[in-house]
């Protein structure tokens, strides 16, 4: 066997994802140098409270109160950042250790959906691996399959459920029943949602994510400010039921998409039909669908959090870099990354689900309609049930492919209406 | 911009995929140049009737009627063998392109699951790469998920539907309600199906697929010839049936473990519950999901074959090449690949269904239960309906976990009963 090099590994960082990756790193000695030909060690760690038990074994490991001085130890060749955030501490970890010439993996979704370009740019000038499999979905190896495994395909599109969190609560209200408010009461009980859920539900963390994944796709620069958000707080326990009864479920989508108005970057709640693949993803797993146009439609599906699927892509990161794969960060290189043109979400094109809260009397339905057809919207289905004369009562419809703002402008007047009590309720059709 | 570098591509074979491999380069060189860095190009091309048209585009190619020429062309630095078969031509041409010093691309999952030590040593004694993603399941980019994103796990299982054919007969079979021989007449009509369709629903072509995987997921040699293999001519509408009553789906599954016994690889048709991901896999696609100690499991699921999908898998390990990737053929080196022992098949642990066709009169099921009893075998469901006395009817039954060597034996002993009067079926079910 000739001799081993020796890769050592510094980890700023020590929550979930941290401690399981160092854990995964010395449980794993002779698996990883198998794979790799070199001996993998954490060297250095660094963490602001030293006494906390993180249940992982840090004898022999220097210790950094300052993750700055971890990137400095001159024991580290690689710099794994797990801190977290966009700005601050992680960036100025990241940014020095390539600065640095150090290799660096990371699972910080939001730094690269900000920063993405500055630090592609600045791994390739230092000639230096930046790993970010971790960042986006967890350990499915889905950055792996865009910038390499699909690699000969020019994408038609991408579609995640890219928040656990997110589709544990779609599903577990499908499931039950129960309102939007009661599933997050119980997610956050059980320990799957964050006392701040702001992140996760109002689809932050899901749009870092298709940054991204939108990059690596279409060879363009995260521009993470280009994407239209929605998150899942107004899809309520009745939606849920008539998209049953329409034959979708409501899944909260990270969507990317050429198209002749520029890219179109869409993270809000959809439906899709219940036969699709995506529509079977249930609980808090992820999901990313790729279609490129020979390969066709490539789904990828597994635990998008959670340390030892995180720590997964971490160290497949690690491994990339012991065997020395050295590839552009985006897939092209820095300097010749897109400024893709951006799609406003006006010009998107689609089918929408459509809730009304109305009076039941004579006319509703023949006013909506009148208010539809002056926009050139046209009626796929409809359900108006339950009748109860002078009180409310739900009219629901789905739209043939429409414009979104003629269907915008159609439902500012439907909410003008006299007859109509709340505000419309709006959710889009994602047919493929 | 750098000068850019040319790669030369020689195509050998020029079927189905080699023609969509022609086409797909040569229609998308700004697409791969930009991930590249390179332009790439074909050069020459091989296949012995010249005057087909194959739908692609092959002016200012070279033609070699004989394969072993375009090898040896200098104006070929790349090899891509889609010629087929596991010796012959094909075999000269991948030995002697590896011999030459010339990378190797094959979609030739028969030739590498007999002679892939061989052919990785090679590779790696030349310092070439060798890439055979389009060998297994073709588009799903596989092959890179087991060798380099899921690095970092032990395997704890793979398990594959890797035969589009046969998925779709099953399919078929289960939406009907027909018969396999009937299903398969159609499926040839519509060319989902060979006219010799023996190494597809006889389990041979997912084998070789299987021996593939198990290399990669184990760090083993291939090895084909131990593999537990049964095609799905056995399955039967009333297995099907019953099978949907019992709350599973019948899918043909290539399986790789590491047990106590040694590696266990066998593929045979399957009972899976219905909601568990792989049972929702429909038609001709194909999907492998790979559970591993830290990320537990990772679906992916698409076009196991087909022009398109297959060249998408060809030239995505092309862009590797090109990108200057060089890994471990099978993922650890071949000098280290181990020589695993194999677990026979009689030491295989799992439940079992089971159908008797048996005359119906009072005392069968005392008979059937005792022989069970005297196996040690437990029953863990049963069906016995339509009464019809003296008559035959049959019994289904499905066992809690068993050992198949028990199994085997008391399916000898019922078969041996003068009121059972065909052969057992039995179909094991595969709950994780």
């Amino acid at each position: 066997m000739p001799e081993r090099q020796v890769l050592r590994v510094g980890v700023a960082g020590l929550g979930t994802v941290g401690a399981a990756t160092v854990d995964l790193i010395r449980r794993k000695g002779e698996l990883l140098a198998s794979r790799t030909g070199h001996r993998i060690e954490v060297t250095a760690v660094s963490a602001r409270d030293r006494s906390r038990d993180r249940g992982c074994d840090l004898s022999g490991c220097r210790w950094h109160e300052d993750a700055r001085e971890l990137v400095a130890d001159d024991t580290v060749d690689l710099v794994v950042e797990l801190i977290g955030g966009s700005d601050g501490i992680a960036l100025d970890v990241c940014r020095s250790a390539l600065a640095a010439g150090k290799p660096l993996v990371t699972a910080n979704k939001a730094l690269l959906a900000h920063h993405g370009l500055e630090m592609a740019a600045l791994a390739e000038e230092k000639g230096v691996h930046l790993g970010f499999e971790a960042a986006v979905a967890g350990g499915i190896p889905i950055v792996k399959s865009l910038r390499e495994g699909l690699a000969a395909n020019g994408i038609d599109k991408v579609q995640g459920i890219l928040n656990g969190t997110c589709n544990y609560i779609l599903s577990a209200m499908r499931e039950s029943g129960r309102d939007f408010q009661e599933v997050l009461d119980e997610a956050q009980a059980l320990g799957y949602a964050e006392a701040d859920p702001s992140f996760d539900v109002d689809g932050i963390d899901a749009a870092h994510k298709l940054a991204l994944l939108a990059s690596l796709a279409y060879g363009g620069q995260p521009h993470f400010e280009a994407i239209h958000i929605e998150g899942i707080r107004h899809v309520s326990a009745l939606d849920i039921s008539f998209a049953d009864e329409l034959g979708y479920r409501i899944k909260l989508l990270g969507i990317a998409r050429m198209t002749a108005d520029g890219l179109e970057q869409r993270l809000h709640p959809c439906m899709v039909p219940k036969d699709a693949p995506i529509a079977q993803v249930e609980g808090v797993l992820n999901a990313v669908e790729v279609t490129g146009d020979d390969v066709d439609a490539v789904m990828h599906e597994g635990r998008g959090a959670g340390g030892g699927p995180t720590a997964s892509a971490v160290v497949a990161d690690i491994v990339d870099i012991a065997r020395g794969v050295r590839l552009p960060v985006f897939g092209v290189p820095a300097e010749r990354l897109a400024d893709h043109p951006v799609a406003p979400m006006s010009k998107h094109r689609g089918c929408y689900y459509i809730r009304l809260m109305v009076l039941d009397r004579p006319g509703v339905l023949a006013d909506v309609a009148a208010v539809l057809r002056d926009h050139d919207i046209s009626i796929e289905a409809l359900i108006q049930r339950g009748r109860n004369p002078g009180q409310q009562v739900p009219i629901v419809f789905t739209s043939h492919e429409a414009g979104e703002a003629a269907m915008v402008g159609a439902l500012e007047a439907i909410g003008r209406l006299e007859a109509v009590i709340e505000t419309p309720r709006m959710i889009r059709i994602e047919l493929t």
